[in-house]
């Protein structure tokens, strides 16, 4: 007999389904879970279902919000000339935090890679093209994917779909990040840092 | 504008308060769950709450069960001479995983600690004594705490309380872990191996 009670057995299972949670960590978790109050527990298997069951995709950007549309595309200070194209969601909340960003998002919902058999049919870019047809006040597109070979392969698909636009497309700068060091780097980061670099005066 | 939707940010709040899940970590749990099939999400939540509500402590032995008395106590074929104490019902699990102690246990709930505020009343000492009182089977008891200051002082203590009942007192042995290598080992541990050591032949 060395088999926890069928309860706690089946909450380790489900907890070690989590991202970055083992069969240890969950064990841990589960008995953390029994010696709460049962308000806390109640408070946390509310708060998951409330998650998914109201979560809603933007009709416009595709990123998660609790509405039709997203606060940001409902936003009218933002920016309505620039376009930044990103992955999933979760990156426009990183590109808020340090509030440099003005303008609005685009959410792809992932990358082209045929070897997961992602095409360009399952990500968000005919409502991308759709949209730049339909807002003339679009002047540039940013594209803001992850420097993977994924990341490289739709931006340049995504560049191709909207160079007969006249719009300006750029992409953001690969390179060093602030505060990493030369001696560290591994070599594509550094073969892109000096391939992007600029002229000082 | 850089603030997840609300019923992310309270998800993501809920779930940090687990131990070992930082903020960073619950976020990505938080999105993790947002992808998830919705039944999924009612396995994890249903199970959560299951194994709150339907957990109970062996009203012998104090480990937990999902019946009035657990498996181990139930089970007519252990060895009643033996009687292992234990801080918490984790403690019973790992050790039967080895499958070696064929005795029962008492779990003690914690141990002695004044700076916790814990005194001997918090934990399952009176029911320990009660129950070697009214077991004139059992022959030894086998003291299976934590090698920690608290441990220890907690040791003594049951030692001395049933010091007079003329049964055998034993403690598990501290050492060198197997594995373990004598070169990185803390001078404590290997102060309690020295102090442990039996004779070869």
């Amino acid at each position: 007999m060395s088999a926890y009670p069928e309860c706690i057995e089946s909450l380790i299972f489900e907890l070690s389904k989590l991202p970055g949670i083992g069969r240890k960590s969950a064990e841990r978790l589960a008995f953390y879970t029994i010696d709460q109050p049962e308000t806390n527990i109640h408070r946390l298997s509310d708060a998951l279902l409330n998650a998914k069951t109201r979560i809603k995709y933007c009709e416009i950007c595709h990123s998660i919000c609790e509405e039709r549309t997203c606060q940001i595309c409902r936003d009218h200070s933002r920016n309505k000339e620039l376009l930044c194209v990103v992955e999933q969601a979760r990156d426009i909340f990183a590109l808020e935090r340090g509030a440099i960003f003005r303008g609005l998002y685009h959410v792809l919902g992932g990358v082209i890679s045929p070897l997961s058999g992602i095409e360009p049919d399952d990500l968000n870019i005919d409502s991308l093209k759709l949209r730049i047809e339909k807002s003339p006040e679009i002047k540039e597109v940013v594209l803001a994917l992850n420097p993977s070979t994924e990341g490289e392969t739709t931006s340049i698909y995504i560049g191709q779909i909207l160079k007969s636009s006249n719009l300006k497309i750029s992409r953001i700068a690969y390179g060093l990040p602030v505060g990493g060091e030369l001696e560290f780097s591994d070599p594509v980061t550094l073969s892109r840092a000096i391939d992007g670099r600029r002229d000082l005066y």
